[in-house]
């Protein structure tokens, strides 16, 4: 059983394990067409995969999942609460982006955040913030056999990773607080709907689809 | 390396290892059409999926799997011998189904054993053993590019958490033994072949499918 | 955090990490067409993929990845490298197939070499040595929606488990060393690509296929 977490930790984590849960369940609901079970599952797997990769990458186990009832219930809270929602289908496509976008921003500053507790190195705690951010809803994508967000995003992977280096840098160097929690997680959650709403994406390789000046790329 | 288990979860263990790996392999023969290698590595990733993933959660690593060879020895029997039966293909469908639901059964009892076993919470005893249950299909479809059952289930994750249940108040009243631990499984494999065989499926989301009175959802 | 690995086993891993994310990331740009993010993204999980899996198995936690910097700039470097190579697309066949064989055959001696360092015995070793060495493609064919090459493979799997036995007897009986490390890897290397060039597969379940003698299986 692991101490109990730093409040800050404790409610950025549960707020973007809800996010993150309405997120799944949503999916679940609209792209998937699953029953009360897959979406109360799918949920859950969005909502809790991040942070138990995270905890088993930094050999934190049981999991906070496990080790604490409050990320199960919100999780499957979150799960029910969506699922409830239902009936409103052809509005969920916005939600469904927000929320994943809310989940993603927070838990790159938990990840990152964490990974500092347990003394990872500041590069170390920045790719765990990512992949913590990620991991989710990958499993969410790769469950539903959907290509993961994280490989052709508009803009995904990299949001998270400034969000989870504005988080390390500022607990290195001391001035790390609510504040900068917020503004790291604000930065991520601005960049990626941006990069949603204007379709921005990372350049592709080189000549890989001839790339004219028409194309949506950006440096 | 972990002490020896208790001989009782030993042998649902097992026996629910032997049971998956034939569903594993048998799926790889009839709806892969893979290889020896395949069937056998299909069967194993089965069978011993759901184990790993549990002890991993609860933090008992290297998992059972590794530190005690009968594991790994029956889950390779298991793709063997399913591989020397891969000519009946036209009878698999039935037996496919019925050894999925036997490990579900065998696996939700021991996963929540385990896990109070390692003294997390009945509630987190209950959602591991599911998990246990569930993790060990979920990759077999994963791999072989199915939707997991567990997310469109008849009557798959239900069952599971039933047994589950049983298991972790039968042993917090110390009522628990092999009576308690074969009716827990007793009923979960019942329910999940009632289910199977009428089609019944858990609630969708309300209003997402028209749902008519002539649907087989039931509440 | 561990211990400095040996030497051998450090030089070993971080080749196969290398090819396995040139691997990876090259895969990304013909296959999957996906942006620099998904590229280096799909080149990391491939190189570390492997690597994490065994080291969670063994209890190395946090695994190599992340308590020692080198194994994470070699595979970030491996995807950019990869990417700048993007645009000679039409010759890219060939290499992916010969780093994938590179990195499956070094995973596999320093996945036995590393379970037998964490005093698992030698059946064991030989198992993870295996899944070291397959565990990365296998993520990354699952990211990509491929049926993973361990399922169908043309000798996939049958060459690491050589790889990995040659190297856990050899430590066993104290004769292991470079040459013996090279030895083994390069039987494994040899063996997969005479296979992917004759297109040997490992036989299929008796009756499945109705197998003539014109079919390319063999024993």
């Amino acid at each position: 059983m692991n101490a109990e977490p730093p409040p800050l930790l404790l409610a950025l984590d549960l707020t973007g394990t809800f996010a993150f849960g309405l997120n799944g369940a949503l999916t679940a609901v609209r792209a998937a067409r699953l029953d009360i079970v897959g979406v109360v599952t799918l949920g859950m797997v969005t909502a809790l995969g991040g942070g138990i990769i995270r905890d088993i990458l930094i050999d934190s186990l049981p999991p906070a999942t496990f080790s604490d009832w409050r990320y199960l219930a919100v999780a499957a809270a979150s799960g029910l609460v969506a699922y409830g929602l239902g009936r409103r289908l052809d509005r969920l496509a916005g939600p469904i982006i927000v929320f994943d976008a809310l989940g993603l921003s927070l838990f790159a500053v938990t990840g990152a955040s964490k990974a500092l507790d347990f003394r990872l190195g500041i590069g170390q705690a920045i790719i765990l913030g990512a992949i913590t951010a990620v991991g989710g809803g990958t499993l969410r994508d790769v469950l539903i056999r959907r290509i993961p967000t994280v490989l052709y995003s508009e803009l995904y992977a990299i949001p998270a990773l400034i969000a989870a280096t504005i988080t390390a840098v500022t607990i290195s160097t001391g001035v790390y607080g609510i504040p900068a929690a917020i503004g790291a997680a604000a930065v991520c959650f601005v960049v990626r709907l941006v990069g949603v709403r204007f379709g921005l994406n990372a350049p592709g390789p080189p000549g890989a689809y001839g790339g004219g000046p028409g194309s949506a790329d950006r440096r």
